[in-house]
């Protein structure tokens, strides 16, 4: 808190400041240590504020690392209303909104897959959100057994799918329509849904 | 050809020298210009030897892509023998065929995951090799619509679970057995190639 200054709810002002404030440690803190081993509370120290107003702002450690990526989607708000919908079509939901998501950014996919995978040895946060928010929302809502394992495989034939479509670029599947994709990946994928 | 040589089958040091030349012009040659723009004559001339020795040292220009690469596994044989088998069971070949050659070799396929997807705007041979020999390869063995189209989406199952499992390294995907990968993942996989 900044000393002075009577509790309470923040101005306008001060709260956009705050806010820009947690955003900025937390990209530095996520990028040093990684998703796992960063903790609000190192955040809202290094920031000057109380931890509950990250929880205001943000709603949690994984949206707000989100909000750190500046993505041109949320995907947190994305996945979870794919998710409501439980087990069932999960697949064809989960690859449409992907792709109705994505295909008009794909050059900012591109460029977050190239960051990811082409830094060795460096914080990745598009993996924590991969992680935190699409693998771990998917093996909350499937049945059965290897719920994780499930959840990675079915992660891994959506960011397979989008790296040669968006990053690798090979004809046909770049110029596919999205519906083409759907017909012919989301089968296959929900096999894996189904266990 | 070296002037004042009669032609003929080469000596083997000759031989030797010939090989290792075709490998350096090649490997340049594709890396300046790309797969498709290259062609066998303008590797053979560059190095000074007849086009048809590199068919006979090498088979082809994907073999010879393969070649330059100095891969640990030979993916045209490995593939060669999985297609083979036609369409049938053709997922569980190709995952298992797979698994057991890259998983002791986990680092040189992240490697090149890194290099080939890091790279924008270079010419990145393991593409090639991608479209070349698998995508092309899968193609080829499948019936019905969609050939290519599918045949890409069975190479992005293949590339994103090992994209998961040696780049990204997530956990349970990393350290879980060849065997539940392939359970898990080949009925998926078959389904698309099924069409």
């Amino acid at each position: 808190m900044t000393a002075g200054r009577p509790r309470g709810r923040p101005s306008r002002a001060d709260g956009e400041d705050r806010r820009a404030a947690i955003l900025t440690v937390a990209r530095r803190q996520f990028a040093a240590k990684g998703y796992r081993a960063t903790s609000l509370r190192a955040i809202a120290t290094e920031a000057g504020v109380d931890v509950s107003l990250i929880g205001h702002y943000f709603g949690g450690k994984s949206p707000l690392l989100v909000a750190t990526m500046q993505l041109p989607i949320d995907p947190v708000e994305k996945i979870s209303s794919v998710l409501a919908g439980g087990p069932d079509g999960l697949a064809e939901r989960l690859l449409t909104t992907f792709l109705d998501a994505w295909d008009p950014h794909r050059d900012v996919f591109s460029s977050l897959i190239r960051t990811t995978l082409g830094s060795e040895g460096e914080q990745a946060p598009l993996l924590d959100v991969a992680r935190e928010v699409l693998v771990a929302g998917v093996a909350g809502v499937l049945d059965g057994q290897d719920r994780e394992l499930r959840a990675e495989l079915v992660a891994s034939q959506l960011i397979g799918m989008a790296t040669m479509r968006y990053v690798a670029r090979l004809e046909p599947i770049a110029d596919a329509t999205a519906e083409s994709v759907v017909r012919l990946l989301a089968p296959a994928m929900q096999h894996v849904i189904d266990g």
